[in-house]
């Protein structure tokens, strides 16, 4: 037994409530080294003459990765309270582990166990149970579409008459939205993700010069509130953009500082150098080392009121349904769980994502965020179906490496980009393979979570990094990919029938092979299989369906035709880079 | 090298500031695997051409316990952003470790290393400066001394007329603190640490029903006032404990539930069974299963609202110096965060002490706790010097696990107790040994943090489990173990004399054995080097120290004799279960 390769620690992914009265507990091991792990367990206080009074249950693996296996089991404590330790057997040695490390037996101290001391929904993360329903699309509006001539700068370019730069503006605008909602109602989806409106002066308005105002190249306050109000009739949730871990150089608190010095009352808005030189530039800290960004100072209490009243603002006046939060992990936590109390106490089912490229899990704990920007699972995607840096098999184990790193809970409510302004676009990513984007698109969107489309790659748009990734929604459509289109509507399409594609059952691979370069996966609930086959290689190939389907009835989701399995092995055939979803109902 | 034995994740011990500027980096390796580890660590925006810039600097091995070993480094980040990856080298293998696992040669993609954004000071775990140099006195208020007859209630027994039981009252009370703060600043402790003064029924009042008030058998408001500013003039901090998981049932809102049922407006400030049955019992949340003590729910505004008044109006009209929080892991960690920014604004130099017997990590990240009751400390000390359960090779190891299971900061504040008004006195679970009561004392006031005293173990009390170790203070010197005392102020006095012994210097195991059962462990600083050599054996012994100090001139602290080494091998002859300190200036 490798007593150095087992882990647990309460709290993170490792012991947390799952709802409201289930406590999920979790152990990894070392791959392939145990056989059987018990949880002992019971209440800190509940006691048989002098002798602890405690249960056990075993615990079932639920997945592996390169060097781990994982383990949980979910305990229902009646006094919400619990205390637990593991006794685990491999093939050679038993062992019993606590929280003060291994022993021979059963450890006597129960004092020594590890502890869920209490569980309080207050502690328990909990996003709006309206995001795992949701399929999001982003929009960055001066590229989606131009409803308003009148409002365009006078640097307006034609729409999409060139590639954009860093600094071309094409006119999009919120009543544009408004024109082409018909267009994403059609199309599916039922959130959108606008990157900055507020005022600023770049084309991306990621330099915020008044957060209390709306640009006036995208519209004012009245379109705004047209554009979710329509939004709201149609069921799609919107989500705004909020850059508060720096301004623009032109917010009125900074250029207060440039004018007034020392003595400006916003000098400690901001993170200014206590060293500053006197012949030298104004030293202060940034966004990156872009100057004309300067780092806002959360913890400064002027500066929180003033944020939290902006975060406050837009969800009570506009009824915006999301925060999406720019550069979240360099501010902050204090600042954070002060924002989230705040915006929840006007309306609590508000969804927050912050941007978090990284391991995000302090962000997770249910105090801050609702999400992160999934930019590590959009990875384990890529390199899968995009790039072929990795077969089946070790796309599985990173599956299961990152299905096994954060709360079920939080996986639920995942913000699952691929692509997004920050990113090439999928289609690029993909070396120009259509079918690969269509097989990754289609993972994607029956996968747990609450996925992302970066607009325009339903219709096959191209760019690089940006700013190419940020090229002008085309609206021709012959010029747009019918197919691709049509291909993405059947899916929002089945993902919103069918819901068992989307947060309504348990993820599994049931089988990953290199040598086919397939994946079958399953979504399971007490009603219902949900079973995917994806043959990600450039040959057509009879994949076997690893299960036992005899005398079931099958439906073909994506053909809508109903069969039955008359033998004990079924096998399915598929194109290159095709896929099959198939239902059976228990 | 065995991959699954490497860990590391941001946060906690892992990765945290440590002052203004520093980063702390820590990983785990498995014990004698790793031979070399190298950070490699840049700020994530800054770049050469289109390379990324970074550094790399070697970590130390600071420790290893029976399974790991653990290397830190601290880095200073300009820009107080970090990103890092870890390159490890054992004897027949190189590996390069970042946040999506482990490669063979180094990650080129820098996206990939972990991450520590931003070091905001709201964020770092910071303690008041004062701590690291106190010395707590614990005083279970009915019994230390009787001060003011006048108060008495009408039960009230002769001062140590008898052994305590759970209900005897012996009529201790503050004018008898006020009255022997004489003896307390002669013994020379710097801070005192009540249990519960407010109004309650029981003898130990943790079954508060009025917490705005002094129970009138202690006193009245004005005796306290006086009590903490005597204690104060003579440099003592004082501590008071708060009891907010439960009240005692006569806490007059539990009362108005059981007058007023459902129509009380009180009913929302406990956790009643929402499917009472009507016949039976009035159902609720308890502490443990007391029905007297009635789980107050901590959630609840109001609820939140009153105890968080409590918490501000003892700091800001007595000016109190810490609160002990009892059951604190059975509240929510939001109402721990809201009553630490409102108590701090009162008073941010307030220490917050939580209770909590296990692995406290998650209340010691900075939001929380200042410290916890330390008892997973107190049982390494006891199962080594008082148990014989261990031996010192076992004890060094079990140290280095402690040490490496927190931030350097947390450790510094601890609340390291060793008995308390919860377990044996001391001297019973050291089988009467008073010997070995010494040599645990003596390393608990060398070691990192700040230590607390039960009233009394000073003199020899005695006692088994509660209500035992909770006799009467005995008065009469010839009943007071005299040498016990002398032997307690000559300690204390050496901690105030030499900083060096208390948080000054960095702790480090030189040497254990379990043949001899001997330790040496040293605290160094840039001046100085203080040795401890700890014969834990039943017999005289002559040990070696370590270390070279030939022609050294060593001051022992314990004897205030001066000599000098003459040869390259020093020993020192202790008598059974003794120990001596060394000064050696540099």
């Amino acid at each position: 037994m490798l007593k150095e390769a087992i882990y647990h620690r309460p709290k993170n992914q490792f012991a947390y409530a799952c709802n409201d009265d289930m406590i999920h507990i979790q152990i990894q091991t070392k791959r392939n080294d145990i056989n059987t792990i018990f949880l002992y367990y019971g209440d800190p206080f509940e006691f048989e003459g002098n002798k602890w009074r405690h249960s056990f249950i075993e615990m079932q693996k639920s997945g592996s990765d390169n060097l781990f296996d994982y383990w949980v089991v979910e305990i229902i404590p009646p006094q919400r309270r619990l205390r637990y330790a593991f006794h685990l057997k491999s093939n050679e040695q038993e062992s019993f582990y606590t929280e003060r490390g291994f022993s021979n037996t059963v450890h006597d101290d129960f004092s020594a166990y590890f502890c869920f001391p209490f569980h309080h929904p207050s502690d328990r993360f909990t996003a709006p149970s309206w995001v795992k329903d949701t399929v999001w699309y982003q929009i960055f509006p001066d590229r989606f579409a131009n409803g308003n001539s009148q409002n365009d700068p006078s640097e307006t370019l034609p729409w999409n008459s060139s590639d954009p730069t860093t600094t071309t503006i094409f006119g999009g605008d919120l009543e544009g939205v408004i024109q082409h909602l018909d267009y994403l109602v059609d199309l599916g989806i039922s959130g959108i993700y606008f990157t900055p409106i507020f005022k600023a002066r770049s084309n991306h308005k990621y330099d915020s010069i008044d957060y209390m105002e709306i640009d006036p190249q995208f519209g004012d306050k009245q379109t705004f509130k047209r554009l979710v109000s329509e939004c709201h009739k149609h069921g799609i949730k919107v989500m705004l953009d909020a850059v508060f871990n720096h301004c623009g150089e032109e917010f009125p608190p900074f250029q207060d500082v440039l004018i007034n010095g020392e003595s400006s009352a916003y000098k400690d808005w901001f993170h200014f150098s206590s060293n500053q030189p006197e012949d030298e530039p104004l030293q202060y800290h940034t966004f990156a080392f872009e100057k004309s960004m300067p780092k806002l100072n959360t913890q400064n209490p002027e500066v929180k009121k003033y944020l939290i009243e902006v975060g406050q603002y837009w969800v009570s006046e506009f009824q915006i349904d999301g925060w999406r939060l720019d550069v979240a992990n360099e501010i902050d936590h204090q600042f954070w769980r002060e924002f989230r109390q705040a915006v929840k106490k006007v309306n609590k089912d508000v969804y927050l994502v912050g941007e978090v490229w990284h391991d995000a899990m302090p962000w997770l704990q249910g105090d801050q965020f609702d999400a992160v920007m999934n930019y590590p699972l959009a990875n384990h995607l890529l390199r899968f179906f995009a790039y072929d840096a990795i077969g089946a098999e070790q796309f599985s184990l990173d599956l299961q490496a990152y299905l096994h790193q954060y709360q079920k809970t939080v996986q639920e409510a995942a913000f699952n980009l691929v692509g997004s302004h920050d990113t090439p676009r999928l289609l690029n990513l993909a070396r120009m393979n259509k079918q690969k984007v269509k097989l990754l698109t289609a993972f994607q969107l029956s996968f747990t979570g609450s996925p992302s489309i970066y607009y325009g790659d339903e219709v096959g748009l191209t760019g690089e990094q940006d700013p190419g990734c940020r090229k002008c929604m085309v609206w021709d459509k012959e010029e747009q990919d019918q197919e691709m289109l049509e291909f993405f509507k059947k899916l929002l399409n089945l993902r919103k029938s069918y819901p068992i594609l989307a947060n309504e059952g348990t993820f599994k691979v049931l089988e990953a092979s290199n040598e086919h370069n397939y994946l079958c996966y399953s979504k399971e609930n007490d009603k219902q299989l949900f079973l995917a086959v994806m043959n990600n290689h450039p040959t057509k190939q009879t994949l076997p369906l690893p299960l036992d389907l005899h005398d079931q009835t099958i439906l073909d989701l994506w053909k809508m035709e109903e069969f039955s399995a008359h033998t004990t092995h079924v096998s399915v055939t598929l194109e290159p880079y095709d896929f099959t979803f198939l239902l059976i109902n228990k």
